[in-house]
Formats: structure tokens, C-alpha cells, sequence
């Protein structure tokens, strides 16, 4: 047995390098004579941790200075779920834009306690692209605007770029799996947020980063522990975190600042995308994938093969050879290849090298 | 740097064995070639270990089968406001009983969801006993009773059997410092539920056994996420949970049915409190823990020097003996031992020798 290129959606691949600084201090951290996570998350040792994390995230995303930077429990899931109740009354509208799953579920789980008005969806299209800016309804007045600038089941992503004439609205960015994968005008946001387990470490973190004026909005009474600026307040600290968690996120970012920052970060995985897309496209339809070229993820990558009957050999065949967690979900069906921080290019070498030979002895 | 007898409140001590194995297979868990933090929460080998968690769970607690077992995120103080909005309407009235810190907190976290009504409280004992059943002003109709057996900061801690004359209220009980380490009658609460850094594994789980005809009550409309009924239909895996806690959780319990379950686990904890209490109460007065002896808790046990002067120096000292977090909580002061399961009666035992040298020098 050995560790296999892995293309899983989430949770997803760590560094190597992580794992086995995990794995030798996993019973004494540092002067602790104890885990990191049999020790008291409000002893110094472990408040300099969540100090040093926050900092690392804020130089390598360039933070500005007026957001907060949170690291709670729950998933985005939850968040889909706290953000209209911290952000809008009850009586209130919040726009949503769907580009696939994830914007359908937030629309879905906001909708108890807000408004929630759909401003242009792809569904009809089966989310392959982003409405064009002047097809979306957007509501005056609206609290924020939420959107999913990459969606990890369609293999939709689009970058703040296409945020234009949206000064008037927060917009708020659903960004699991496309966060510290390149740089990001956090500007262009009133908060970012998103799941760890992609490429900001392991399942049970999640991350958010909330202009202040939006934390002070407080519309409504909440439970202090569900209220975001009540966490900011206590530098995530309200309540006993995910301490192992957080570390793990603590050697991630550390780890992208050996690799360069998120410049370095972003034009590997340009380079990463690029290879795969261009095996797809240049398989002569043995493969295919079906977004728009103007808004293909460079972190998920789904593709049917022309005959679905061949599934299930490609898949035994892709483990065998050592590529793991390539089906397809079950939303899409097919493959799909994740390609985040800590997959290698020479994974993705490897997974073009599968997909031609198998086309080859099978086209 | 050795591993020290560590006292920690929680997130506390994990069983040595625990963490060899973690360590062991980090890098690849079973047959998946990858970490067990790195495979989909939905992949049958995942799925497969939450089988096998809730079997191993309700086999050592004896769980009947009308309650659901879920594994959630963001602690027992999450549940202090997810309680009261999944359990009662929001003109109903939710009886709560304060027998320290956490049960103080556990109402007001609910109060801006329920009318959260103190039955008792023992405020004015500044919280050493259990008020006495004769006096509790409990709610015709009340929605639910809220009770918290085991105080972690207080240290005050009672069984179910205090809970006489309640047949007609569904009673809740926060169990994050007690859950596991003795035997208990599951059937006398509608629901239970704790954190997991105490005794059942790492920060970042939370533990909740949820009586059917409570999780069917659903009184006001919420995100899906929130609801516990809609994780109890989809055993938890809503969303993607902490995959990597709750592997710890699963190892935790292996080695619980491993030191011969939780009657045997309760008589050695039992063992260790009598331990520690008679060192305390035999000491002349140079420790004292102020809690009545009827319900003195088993896991935490807080005492205060004769003189605060020497606190200092018990801690530094107790430090360089290999006793390590002993320091009491802010609330109360002086000094808290911890003893969950994971602590051997060795450890205790040093703990009593360093204590009464200790006396002897500055005595």
C-alpha cells in the first residue's frame, strides 16, 4: 500500500508534507509535553497558534485591515443558514445568483429566514456558465448578494472580475473551493467564506472574512454563539473550536508560503487545469467536458467519457494505476478530477498519461 | 519532552493507545492509500466507520432504539440555542435548572428563542450542590427541562437518579463532562449531549442521543442544517462533518470496550475521584473543595490552597512533577483536576504525592 494521486472532491488531498509534520508531533507539540489537541484552547501556547494562523492568512490573502477573519464550525452548509440571520431582517430581500449546486442549496437554506430572490440561474442550462451581467434581476435595496464564484460539482468558476456595477450591494462569496488556490481582490467582497476541506486543510473548519460594517448590522436577536460578531469579538474563541483543525489549517498555510504564496499557488494550478482541459478537448470526443472554456474551474473538473458504459472500467483501471476518487457526482455522473493546492503536476501528468491510453485501447 | 499526566478540562487527555494508532496510520488509513482526512465523508469505506461508531456507541451506553445518535459540529454551546428551536414554539416556555457556569450560560443562549425559565439555581451557593427537587418551580407544559448533570467548572455533578417525579416533562441533559465515564440510564432523558473533548475523543465532535417523538416536533420553520431531524435522517452526513473527529471518536470507543466498558471504566473513575477528595479532605485544611460531598463530580474536582500566596508555585512546581493543567477556571480560582478516562490512577496517585509534599514543605 501506498498513498495514491487523489482527486477527491472533498474532503480532499492534503500536502504530504503536512501529514507527516502532523504525524511526528501528534503526541508531543512543541514544549507541551501533550497533543495539540489535549491542550486547554485558551492556554498561551494555543492562543499564539490561532495568532499566527490569522496572520499568515491575512499577508498571504492580503486581508484588508477593516475585515474580521473567523475560523468556526459547520461547514459553508451552516453558513447558508447564519448569513441572512446576521446580516438581514426578517422582512428583508437577499439576492442570490446560482451557477450550480451550492448557490441552489444557500438560495435553499436562506430561505427560512429571508427573502431570497434569484437573480439569474444557469439551471435551465444545467449550470455550464455564468449568466451574462445584464440578464441578473437584481433587487434595490437588497441586504447582499450571495454567489458561488466556483461551484465544485459543475466545474462553474468565475473571478471577481466579473463582479462589475455591484458597488451599491455586499456581495458575499461562497468560495469552498477556490479559496488560497489563487490570489483574490478580497476588496471586491463584503465577506468570503468556505469550507477548509479543499485547500485550506482538513473537514471541520471553515473560514470566513467579514467586513466589519456587515458584522455590525445584527438585525435581529441571536444566539451569541451563532453570531458572527460575537465570534470576532472572541477571535473565534467563544466556545471550544476544532483546536486539531485549526492547527492542521496552521501547517497548510505554512506550507503555501514555502511553495511560493498564492501567486506561485495559482499559476501551478493554471498550469494543472490547462494540461487536463486540453487532454479532454483534444481526445477527439472520447472525453468531454461541458462549461463554457470562459468559466472552466481550474480546481474541479468534471467529463463524461462518450460511452457511460465504460465507467466502471475506467475507474478500476484509474485505481490500479494509482488515481483515486475520480467518479463523478452523482448530480453530473461521469469523472470528475479535482485538482487542488496539494495535487502535484506530475499527478495531473499522470491522470492525462491514464486518460490516453485507456481512449487508445478502448476508442 | 516527555508526555505528562495532563489534568486539562478539555480539550483533555486522549488515551496514549488512541493516539499511536492515529499516528500509526495518518498518512494511510486501511486500504484507501490516502489519510483517513482525505477520503469523501460519503465513500463506503467513511460511511462504513459511521456504521460502526454509532453500533460501538449505542452498544456501550446501552441506547434503546427510539433515540437517534448524531455527530454534529460546534459544540454543546451550539445546542444551547439549536435546542429551544428545534424542541419548542416561540411563545412556549423551556424550564431550565442552573447548577453552574454551563447551565447559566444554556439558558441564555436560548432565551432569545423560548422563555427560558430557571427552576432552580444555586446562584447564591455560588453553585456547590444540587438544589433539593422540593424546590424546583417547574412549568406546567414546559416544552422541555433543561439540566446539566455534570458542571465542569463547578464541579458538581448528579445522576439520574435525582431526576424523581418527571414523568410528564422531556428532560435534557447537557453530559459533555460526564458522558462515558460511568454507566447511564440513557431512558430517563429525552435527550443528552456533549462535546467531545472530554471523554469521547477530540474538540470539534458533539454527541447527541435524541429521543424520537422529540426529533418529530419541529415547531417553526429552519434551515435544514439546524434541524436535527433532518441530520438524524441522514445520520449526520448532512454536510461534510469533522471525517477526522470522528475517526478519533471510533478509536475512543475500541479502547473504552477494551478496558472492559463503562463499568469498569466507572469503578476506576470512581476510584481516582476517592482518591483525590480524601488527599484534599484529609489535608488539615490546607486544600478544601467547597462542593457538597452528595454530589461532588467524579471528572472535575476544583479545590483552593489555604493561602492563594502559594498558587504560584503549586502550579510551577506541579509542572516540573509532570502534572500538567491544574490551574483552576477563572470563575472559581485556585486549582481543577481533571480526571476523565484517559487519566490512569497513576496519574492520580502522583498527583496526591505531589500534594502532599507539597503541604508538608509550605505547610
Amino acid at each position: 500500500m501506498s498513498r495514491a494521486f487523489n482527486f477527491s472532491a472533498g474532503p480532499a488531498a492534503l500536502p504530504e508534507a503536512v501529514l507527516l509534520r502532523a504525524q511526528s508531533e501528534l503526541l508531543e507539540w512543541q514544549g507541551e509535553s501533550a497533543s495539540v489537541m489535549e491542550i486547554s484552547h485558551r492556554s498561551k501556547a494555543f492562543v499564539a497558534l490561532t495568532e499566527r494562523i490569522e496572520s499568515d492568512l491575512r499577508r498571504l490573502l492580503q486581508v484588508p485591515d477593516d475585515y474580521a477573519v473567523l475560523f468556526l464550525q459547520g461547514g459553508a452548509t451552516q453558513q447558508f443558514a447564519l448569513i441572512p440571520q446576521n446580516f438581514a431582517a426578517p422582512d428583508a430581500t437577499a439576492d442570490y445568483l446560482l451557477t450550480g449546486h451550492w448557490g441552489v442549496k444557500a438560495q435553499a437554506e436562506a430561505s427560512p429566514y429571508v427573502h431570497a430572490n434569484i437573480v439569474a440561474s444557469d439551471a435551465a442550462g444545467k449550470f455550464t456558465t455564468l449568466p451574462a451581467r445584464s440578464t441578473w434581476q437584481l433587487t434595490p435595496g437588497a441586504a447582499y448578494l450571495h454567489v458561488t464564484p466556483n461551484e465544485t460539482i459543475h466545474g462553474v468558476e468565475f473571478d471577481e472580475t466579473a463582479l462589475t456595477n455591484l458597488d451599491d450591494v455586499a456581495v458575499i462569496g461562497d468560495v469552498s473551493s477556490t479559496l488560497l488556490s489563487r490570489p483574490l481582490d478580497v476588496s471586491r467582497y463584503a465577506m468570503l467564506y468556505g469550507g477548509a476541506q479543499k485547500n485550506i486543510g482538513a473537514a471541520g473548519v471553515t473560514l470566513l472574512i467579514i467586513r466589519n460594517d456587515l458584522l455590525a448590522r445584527q438585525p435581529r436577536p441571536l444566539a451569541k454563539i451563532l453570531t458572527y460578531a460575537a465570534q470576532a469579538k472572541e477571535h473565534s474563541l467563544l466556545n471550544t473550536p476544532n483546536t486539531f483543525g485549526w492547527y492542521l489549517t496552521g501547517l497548510v498555510l505554512q506550507w503555501i508560503d514555502g511553495e511560493g504564496g498564492l501567486a506561485a499557488i495559482g499559476a501551478r494550478n493554471q498550469r494543472k487545469a490547462a494540461m487536463l482541459y486540453a487532454a479532454i478537448d483534444g481526445s477527439g470526443g472520447f472525453y468531454s467536458n461541458p462549461v463554457d472554456p470562459r468559466y472552466r474551474s481550474w480546481m474541479n473538473v468534471p467529463f463524461v467519457l462518450h460511452d457511460a458504459g465504460l465507467d466502471a472500467a475506467f475507474l478500476s483501471e484509474s485505481i490500479a494505476s494509482g488515481l483515486v476518487s475520480l467518479k463523478g457526482h452523482k448530480a453530473v455522473g461521469g469523472m470528475r478530477a479535482s485538482l487542488y493546492n496539494a495535487m502535484p503536476e506530475v499527478g495531473v501528468q499522470a491522470l492525462v498519461d491514464f486518460m490516453a491510453d485507456f481512449a487508445k485501447r478502448k476508442g
